[in-house]
């Protein structure tokens, strides 16, 4: 291979900023972009910013109050400075009437940001924990575009978890894809040193970038919004699948990436799959507009045996495997959860729980004294007449052991109290729960007397009966 | 949920049966697979057999002298048994004038097996060690089928490794992708547990699977083929991505797994992608016909950096890093490999070799010796009137060390009876290699007089200079 002469390009340096913003505060949000980020990183070509980014995601009917026109987002992120980068980032925008999970692509033009491209989510996931299709609206539209930097493309989290639009963006001419991310945790498996939704992320950009030939960015928000947990992890993968960076878990931080078009060379030559599907494609998209009609389905028959084999010892078990949780992770996350919620988001020092005695308040006050510390937490034994002494005993050990403050509140007078006043022949069921309310109403008392945050002990059966004691 | 009295179909048992068929041997392989393997598995209602198993995989020139008409697959199948499964299987197809790499689905109809559906591969890999575009012609009709135990689509190999593929079975109703392989060994990273390539098959299976609520089946060629090692490894796949079952490496065997429509349900109603794709396809569609005339790449740009950052502690090191290797996992495909060339396929007992006290003759040595036992192995040592005393040393060390046969061949009077007659003055670079080939001759006579094939011991600097010694 002769040397051309043709000098070498700079690659690109790409940063995935992974920012927890505060919520619903577009002014402030696009404050720390301008004033902290974008001036703790002088050297970036491209900096990016998770989908959300200038709101949190989980809004509900509230991103009707929050979405703005892409103009507004340009002029907050001011005057650019002599080297600026090219900023991406997600955002509910305000357009046409409608309201859309989008991204856009700002580069400095004199004295303002200008928005090149802005791509709008067209998967909008209505499934499981998501609803985004209630609040917003889906978009229509999917394209590569030219930026000073070279050709590239733009998604939205859950687009990448179909294959198809990167696909059309690769073919587009995209050598970049840069997916901004909001990925809730969910199902922590044994030995995978991550959430199971950040491996399957790990998957979905390596098989892209693989695929394809191109550089991918995913960049993902952080923090914990309604109980929801972002962990952040970006990633920024190369052309042959390799991991470039990787962000940190349950903390802001960034991680940047340098991308040569050579590698891309590489990688393609490699594994020249991308133009073998440019030259095969007018075959396959007559076969895809024919499966997308459907017609072919009607004569469809369901998957099903002929029920002559009988079961062996080769035959998969029945049953839902239960797989081996990393124990330690999710300590790591309701720690972390706790500190968020308790004393960042709502400025509280401390919190008050009951203390029964029994599994679920143990669980809540080991995690509280390990989120804030036992000077912190006080944890309360509200015994009624008839509670077991046994009960009592265990919630005083597990008290002792954590070195939480101890409190203990009698609740007979005030139960009996009631049962005397209201209805002497109850059952033993409203009494029971009867108990188990003047308790409530004791914490909360408690809570306001010490400036402490009351903590929940509910269980998962118990959320999903509604109903937790 | 109430029980709305409709009887749970019985589940489908799919085997993939991953065989190492006899080159080029078409009534031989399907012998085999009527006369051994149908039989072999009674309760199965689909039976899997890889690509090219009737004649295996690395043929070049030679399909045109081996591609059958599918109808001959059928009467080869002979005459199907009363609860007889439905047959997939990749083979070389003589069609229309042409050669095509198929893979069709056979289905008992009275005395006989009837094809209900070919597919004609589409990707020719043609790069790497593949060549398949120079003697096959590329299919270009891909869709779903029905068949009497429901709706699937087939696959060949690298068309997996392109996500549209699947993507259009998926939307054309398949619920079950049933792909036939031949994936060359390659890349033996340290704790993968198997090769890069197979991991990669994992990945590909487990996201198509995920992502479309289907279940996969990859069924892997076994065997070693011009020097590239097929190592088996088959998988089936759930609609949630989980491995059902794994086929051995290195040898023939098969792995069954039940499927059941409700696990389709289950996996659609968590993960609805499917669905949302079906009614965002047509703008999808007009995005990648777009995309696919390379309209809007007239103006493509190259990605590049602006050059203003300074490389920081952050960059990525230069050069491609070297991962660990899987050593124990190299060594024994490559054990197995030495016993497949010169045993089974060859028919020898025992190999020689020379031995010269450097790493490379000493590495294939230990390998030859672990492969077949010390007493099939006989290595020489050759030395030259000026040859280093410490190499005759080493050699020595290595030969009663592995306890091969040793035995010592002086090439002095050879070599200089050449220079003699033919040119006394040769220069010292001539005398080496004559040397060098004075010992290659000599093994290759103690070969046929031992009867033990000579085994090479060239390394991969020599292969790529193409010059060993």
């Amino acid at each position: 291979m002769q040397d051309t002469g043709t000098p070498t390009p700079p690659p690109l340096r790409v940063t995935l900023v992974q920012t927890k913003p505060k919520k619903a505060d577009v002014a402030g949000n696009l404050a720390v972009i301008r004033d902290r980020w974008l001036k703790e990183i002088p050297d970036a070509d491209i900096v990016v910013f998770p989908e959300a980014s200038l709101t949190g995601y989980f809004l509900e009917g509230g991103v009707a109050d929050v979405a703005v026109p892409v103009e507004e987002v340009a002029a907050g992120l001011g005057k650019p400075g002599p080297r600026a980068a090219n900023v991406v980032l997600g955002f509910y925008e305000r357009w046409q009437r409608g309201i859309y999970n989008s991204v856009a692509c700002f580069e400095p033009d004199g004295d303002e940001y200008r928005a090149i491209h802005v791509h709008r989510k067209m998967f909008l996931p209505s499934y499981g924990v998501f609803e985004e299709a209630r609040f917003a609206d889906p978009g229509t539209e999917l394209a590569a575009f030219d930026s000073r930097f070279g050709r590239m493309g733009m998604l939205v989290c859950e687009e990448m978890w179909h294959s198809l639009p990167a696909t059309i963006l690769a073919l587009d001419g995209a050598e970049l894809i840069l997916v901004v991310s909001a990925s809730p945790a969910r199902e922590f498996r044994e030995g995978l040193g991550r959430s199971e939704n950040l491996a399957r992320w790990d998957a979905l950009a390596q098989g892209t970038a693989q695929e394809h030939g191109v550089f991918v960015g995913v960049c993902q928000l952080v923090g914990s919004e309604g109980g929801k947990v972002f962990l952040g992890g970006s990633i920024a993968v190369g052309p042959d699948g390799s991991i470039l960076g990787r962000g940190p878990l349950m903390e802001e931080g960034l991680i940047s990436a340098d991308m040569s078009g050579k590698s891309i060379e590489r990688a393609r030559f490699e594994s020249p799959l991308l133009a073998d599907l440019r030259q095969m494609l007018p075959h396959l998209q007559r076969s895809l507009n024919r499966a997308g009609t459907g017609e072919s389905r009607q004569a469809e028959t369901q998957l099903a045996g002929g029920g002559s084999f009988r079961p062996t010892a080769q035959s998969p078990k029945p049953g839902v495997p239960v797989p081996a949780l990393d124990m330690a992770l999710i300590e790591k996350i309701l720690v972390e959860f706790i500190r968020e919620e308790v004393v960042r988001r709502r400025g509280f020092e401390g919190v008050v729980l009951g203390v029964s005695g029994g599994v679920d308040s143990a669980v809540s006050l080991y995690l509280a004294v390990e989120a804030l510390g036992p000077e912190n937490v006080t944890g309360f034994r509200m015994p009624y007449a008839t509670s077991s002494p046994e009960s009592l005993e265990h919630a005083g050990l597990v008290l002792s052991a954590t070195g939480a403050c101890a409190e203990t509140i009698e609740i007979t007078s005030a139960v009996d109290a009631y049962i005397r006043d209201v209805d002497p022949a109850l059952s033993d069921l409203r009494r029971g729960n009867l108990a188990a309310r003047i308790r409530g109403v004791t914490l909360f008392d408690q809570s306001a007397k010490l400036g402490r945050l009351p903590l929940g002990t509910g269980n998962k059966s118990e959320r999903l009966l509604g109903y937790f004691t």
